[in-house]
């Protein structure tokens, strides 16, 4: 006997309703937090509050501009609200159509923008913050320059960074999983 | 008729053999970068060497001490250190007894480590580049307290956060896809 005898097992015959409503690729839950969810939005829109937050606190103070790192954070908070505010209205669209926004393509561009301005974010803050460490030592100079809106808006700016953060790895981790 | 009918389909019966050359959990190449490879201790080495290097140059200047945040980089570069060099033994020591590094505990622990190393050592470089931007602006005070030290130091330490975040990413993806 030449006949060859493979082993054989029963599987299931894939319906394709089924095949329809479980794409290839997904292998991660909907966890809250990720691009095109409730948690995603959520997460967005505190993105953007605090980075207009910490805007307005070193913006109300009228003499920030003697210090080029303030400017600088100014720049980062500006940058952050802007790329916040975007996604959230494409959190916004995805929502409303039922659209997953999880394809390859798309969350490399959020990861990679996540990770520059969280980076950009948390640079801003932490020279803000060395800066005023210094200026703290030199009360005269921190009382005449508004040492605590200062370290309002650096807070604020950090605690914006840490919102950030969450969206950045849990991009990654969707890229990588896919 | 009520006898069932799966649909069959011929699949080749597993080796011993090749099962155990394969283990389950594998899924992505062995990049070079990642824990136990060459490239992950060249990764690590090279890490080792800018913090020693960072911590050399500041240390040289005898007045770093006067700016807090100048100990804070001290303080952030011996850690980076003691860090790589502790996962440099052991990539060497994988890399002699031929065995995985990547079980998903340790890769949760080396992300989590590296994550903390990068984001301190990061921090510590803006805060000091922060003040020193502010020092250069006052050109006395500059050139009394060893600027371009300072700013050789600060540069040594961003290079180094630049070679820590391959080794973050790397096992961040691993995790992420493990």
């Amino acid at each position: 006997m030449f006949v060859s005898r493979p082993a054989v097992q029963p599987v299931e015959a894939p319906s394709p309703v089924n095949a329809a409503e479980n794409p290839p690729r997904l292998r991660m839950k909907d966890i809250q937090g990720m691009p095109g969810t409730a948690g995603g939005l959520a997460l967005r829109l505190s993105q953007f509050g605090l980075a207009v937050a910490a805007l307005g606190v070193m913006e109300s103070t009228s003499n920030f501009g003697f210090v080029t790192v303030f400017c600088y954070l100014i720049a980062a908070a500006i940058t952050q609200s802007l790329w916040s505010i975007s996604l959230a209205f494409l959190d916004i669209y995805a929502l409303l159509v039922k659209r997953c926004l999880r394809n390859p393509r798309a969350l490399c561009i959020f990861t990679i923008g996540d990770g520059i301005i969280s980076t950009l974010t948390f640079s801003a803050a932490c020279a803000s913050a060395g800066i005023t460490i210094l200026l703290r030592g030199n009360g005269s100079i921190c009382s005449h320059e508004h040492c605590t809106s200062f370290e309002t808006a650096i807070a604020i700016a950090f605690i914006s960074w840490f919102v950030i953060c969450p969206s950045f790895l849990l991009n990654f981790w969707q890229l990588a999983s896919s």
